[in-house]
């Protein structure tokens, strides 16, 4: 999937540099002279009309004495959670980490919310519901979309097996892609379920347009732990792309050419 | 629903003469002249340069001899189904019909291949399942799409009565609409619920871009047996105007204004 957004991109017009770090960012006239260095060692520079630094985060737990109390932290400065079977428990039992600053969880607002309400509610309502990290929707909002939910299916095969896992996977074309002709080669969706009866559905993969909006229902029907034969008995809408997952019926495993032709 | 597809039409440009039927189309020229009559009885006339007439299908059972075997017809030639608990079968117990023959069931393609695959499981292979036909998700693609799937509002009343159901609703703003200032007055997202704990959904109807891209998923959870519960517990994509299902939290009852405010 990752290789596809790239492709995307390519394809879109951007030229990426792959495996280098930018090292300086100097004044040149009206322009920014930016040298980067490569995997192998090497120097380049080039110069650009703007740059936009997208680094990532830094958790700020530097200032809040975490670790004079005790509380478990990473090099990176992230909270080491999930001690006992409490995902948001750190090392010290009464202090909960919730959102960016845990370690291993998805950088999301709605997932920091969604986590804080259930730790509130086990802590001072009664209940026991853990926050499902494992069912979280994402999207790579480029300009070929990309989203998921559930597992990859690298993750699939190490957790389950190859042997209990079945990856369906299809090439579709978008119709308004059709009539300019435009190129649909990322445009793919892959489906992960256990290999046996009742094939429940561990992820899916879905590049294309719109592919956050698509993928939002899916993500509902994951947490209703959706089979393979809930999908297949739903009927699709035609013409939309989202039919596409309800149709995936070549499997990896075949090695069939998995390009969905016709209608 | 339906008044908000007529509406996002009205505001796209199309001038909608509403319960008038066409008498007449005469060729004036290059043009064509038509004239309709209207509820109350008066006739007018203009020229037009193209006339697209979009008038439904009649079911071509008449060559087929069904009424020589006893088979139930109605007026319109349609084939009642329903008889005994077998959706499809008719009034004589050997014969079946599927798809747009049959009365009062959707006509759409892939219901009918669902409906014939599931009656074939059921005649030769031994299964049980019968088509669900009020969890079939649909779409009007209208400039601003309705997509929907489940029961209507009014069904549900009637079916349930009102003690028994909660409609929540929102109007929202898709971000795409933000920045060019465009009316998202026709976006709006309706979820019907059993108005008890677990707060089965159903139906969903929504208005807004791509309403078929994004239904489709849900309609799965639908066939899951979503609970309102499960809505709520699901991560939201964001930003998407799909995310916007999950937070519904206004109900009609409240007489609440259910415009969704903030990001």
């Amino acid at each position: 999937m990752a290789q596809l957004v790239l492709e995307g991109l390519e394809d879109h017009g951007t030229r990426v540099i792959s495996e280098s770090v930018p090292t300086k960012i100097e004044r040149d006239g009206e322009q920014l002279k930016v040298e980067w260095t490569s995997k192998e060692g090497g120097t380049s520079q080039e110069t650009f009309d703007t740059v936009l630094m997208a680094v990532g985060r830094v958790p700020e737990t530097s200032q809040l004495g975490l670790r004079d109390v005790g509380v478990e932290l990473d090099k990176g400065g992230f909270v080491v959670g999930g001690h006992s079977d409490d995902h948001e428990r750190t090392s010290v039992p009464n202090v909960y980490a919730v959102g960016d600053v845990l370690k291993d969880r998805p950088e999301l607002t709605p997932v920091a919310i969604r986590a804080g309400r259930l730790l509130a509610r086990r802590l001072f309502g009664g209940a026991t519901e853990q926050m499902d990290y494992d069912k979280v929707p994402t999207t790579v909002f480029t300009p070929v979309e990309y989203s998921c939910v559930g597992l990859s299916e690298e993750v699939a095969l190490q957790k389950h097996g190859e042997d209990n896992i079945e990856v369906y996977h299809g090439f579709y074309t978008p119709l308004e892609y059709t009539v300019p002709e435009r190129s649909a080669k990322q445009c793919y969706v892959k489906l992960i379920t256990e290999r046996e009866e009742p094939q429940t559905v561990y992820g899916i993969h879905y590049m294309g347009p719109n592919a956050g909006e698509v993928m939002q229902g899916f993500a509902v029907a994951l947490r209703c732990g959706v089979t393979r034969d809930k999908l297949l008995t739903t009927v699709g809408i035609h013409p939309t792309s989202a039919e596409t997952v309800m149709a995936l019926h070549i499997t990896k495993r075949s090695g069939l050419d998995p390009t969905i032709t016709g209608c």
